[in-house]
């Protein structure tokens, strides 16, 4: 059912300009804060910036956080710190986090020293890796002692409640605050009063290191299906909790990325339009150039082969063909292994298995072009030599270019590089070197030779 | 902290070996069904079979919903159809019904009769799309009625609690059994006890229907933030609900598809080593026929060249670096709107500003290659001609793959096709055909004419 986006801005619109800030306040109660943003979307400048001087900061943190960052800093500039402040107390601490840390310098200090003791918090938290654990979380959690009874936990949450939004599982720890267990909400509703939380509470309780990459964070959430994850020091000391819906944008992020660095761009972490043309020029001029510059090589292959070539034209007709075949099935054959090794479907160990299956598959895909090429070689008229020298060239490259394909990604990662670098493109240009070697070598031995 | 799996693996194997039940049961009841999932891939056919028999039935069902297709098809047929209805009965009945629907007709059958009344309820799952929410969604969920107090409603969870795995969000149906609100199981626990649902719930409850698209579903749980979803019929009935877990899922599983279409390999949905050679085959050969059949058109083009080339046979020499960095300059574009279609960066709405941008992008990095070129043609040897009409070359090949790398994906969605159909190796193809009739023009016009 989605919010009827068009006429709540007219509403909304309406509001601002009789400054009715009650009614205003009343209407976007209701709403998600999802919603409110498509609605700023449709904004001028002043109105949103009516908009966030009026309503209540803590509405105005919920909602800020769901904003692109190039949006956030337009608003701060134009309500001013002070009031940015306020606003930013009010986000949950993952996002004010994000948001701080991209702002300059000095009007991060000044927002931060303006917050006190959340401003230490976020200062703790803006130490962590962007791209690690520490990185995501956020500090808002329930952490009970294992010593209390249900009872009591429960008069202590209906107490603290209202500052903490994420509630369902409650973490244990210990008087060193350390992570010792963890209890679902569900379970402390139908304990009995006083039971001891030491003695309902799970002590096999999962975490993650608060310096462990975001991917493993992915990883342990698909595996481990929590909707929620605690984050420890090298203590063992509770310090944080990623909860499902971040993880769900890092998924996104990392696919994503491992995407760009397939097509050999380097990954761009914002959203298209937030990227100065300058950053996509520099994203992409970095692999067009050190292909080209990798790709001359058939320039010098070719000249070698330039006395073949002008005695039968005919084979410069095939060399786009030939070398765009083996082009794809390299990508086919790459791209299939980069997202396998991703997912963790493929390992490391599995290189044999891989390697046996891609070169199995080349050998048939070999075979089916070969005899499509065949026909469509016969067609452009003249002999059978010809269509022989780009059947017999398709086969040995379609084989080649999928085992090559196959083979570059699992040496990366045995090379501790990321297997993404190993791209589509990376894989063609290794391919067409070797394709018009071997389709010259054919030409020259099926035409020229015994 | 990860499990040891290792010195798991021998533990239960020992037990296993000397049958003792009730400390096999006491060991893994501890443990979390990924980690035991992680051990049995350690145990053999016979040891698993065993596993499989001793342990409770309600244990045997979460473990068994973690385990990959391959993986419940053999130990459904080691146990045998009996025992099997007895464990999947117990199975989370998203996992179930994705597990029945991929059983063979007859076996799938037996188990749902055996099944009663959840055999019923799998049925009806069935019935839905596998890639809706219907086909994701379980039918495990809290629902109360909007009349009763706080106090009958935890009196009603503490009776049915121990059937229920995901208890966070409670939705609330009327008599109808119609979606009319939701309540987090924290506002339940702290409301006064003689406060009637429907005072305290959330009205304004998102839902999704059970036959929406699982990429929509994706969407919604990115733009709202949920860790669950309540899932409606066409009437507002309640069906069923889908958690952040699944979503995780599935999102990985789009993107893998999207990774697969853009390197123009026809997606699997299966694990790479659990896909016979066969349906590789199939799914690779679709693409390299098609793009090798619309690639064939550059030997035309060629052969009408061909006194062009004999004439001046070094313009061969160029022919694969040209048509790749064009390639790459257009898979590189192509990639990056696909992705950005893809994660709702890019509208339809947005083809003036994409276009535009990347038109612009394109001069940029045409001239930048353009020099590079000019320096790399140089190199050859000869007078200032090749070099200048390969630098020219190079400067219009890469604007116009640019532009057409974008053009397409968003041609495609204005078409109604999915953008990633718009493959790397299509926008290719498209650009091998231009960029060498553009080559060859400026060579003519350059060498022998005026």
């Amino acid at each position: 059912m989605e919010t009827n986006i068009a006429a709540l801005v007219e509403k909304v619109r309406a509001l601002i300009l009789s400054q009715s800030a009650d009614e205003l306040i009343g209407l976007i109660d209701d709403l998600h804060p999802a919603d409110i943003v498509d609605m700023l979307q449709s904004l001028d400048d002043s109105e949103r910036e009516a908009f966030f001087r009026i309503i209540p900061v803590e509405k105005a943190g919920e909602i800020l956080g769901e904003l692109e960052f190039e949006d956030q800093a337009g608003i701060i500039d134009s309500i001013g710190l002070s009031r940015s402040s306020q606003i930013i107390s009010e986000m949950a601490t993952d996002d004010a986090a994000d948001l701080i840390a991209e702002l300059p310098a000095d009007h991060r200090d000044q927002i931060l020293d303006a917050m006190n003791s959340e401003g230490e918090e976020l200062r703790g938290l803006l130490r962590y890796e962007e791209d690690s654990s520490g990185g995501i979380m956020t500090t808002e959690y329930v952490a009970v002692k294992a010593d209390w009874t249900a009872e009591y936990t429960m008069a202590q949450l209906r107490k603290s409640a209202p500052d903490v939004h994420t509630a369902y599982y409650i973490y244990v720890i210990d008087a060193a605050d350390r992570l010792v267990g963890v209890i679902s909400l569900r379970e402390l509703v139908i304990a009995d009063l006083n039971a001891r939380i030491a003695d309902i509470m799970d002590d096999n309780v999962q975490s993650v290191h608060v310096d462990a990459d975001q991917e493993e964070v992915v990883q342990m959430f698909q595996k481990y299906r929590y909707l929620a994850l605690p984050v420890v020091d090298s203590d063992g000391v509770l310090t944080g909790i990623i909860t499902a819906d971040d993880v769900l944008d890092v998924a996104e992020e990392e696919a994503t990325e491992d995407i760009q660095k397939i097509a050999a761009v380097v990954p761009l972490d914002k959203p298209y339009f937030s990227t100065r043309l300058r950053e996509l020029f520099k994203s992409r001029i970095v692999w067009l150039m050190v292909l080209f510059l990798a790709e001359s090589i058939t320039g010098g292959i070719l000249q070698k082969f330039s006395d073949t070539m002008k005695s039968a034209i005919e084979l410069t007709f095939f060399i786009p063909l030939l070398i765009d075949s083996g082009g794809n099935a390299g990508a086919q054959a790459a791209t299939t292994v980069i997202r396998g090794l991703a997912v963790r479907d493929i390992r490391i160990k599995d290189l044999g298995r891989v390697l046996g299956r891609e070169l199995a598959l080349g050998l048939i895909l070999g075979c089916a072009m070969a005899a499509v090429a065949f026909l469509r070689a016969g067609r452009v008229g003249g002999g059978f030599e010809i269509p022989m020298v780009v059947a017999a060239s398709v086969f040995a490259i379609v084989t080649m270019a999928t085992a090559v394909g196959a083979l570059l990604p699992m040496a990366a990662v045995a090379l501790k590089v990321d297997p993404a670098t190993m791209s589509a493109p990376l894989v063609t240009t290794i391919v067409d070197g070797l394709g018009l070697t071997i389709y010259f070598f054919i030409a020259k031995a099926v035409l020229l030779g015994a």
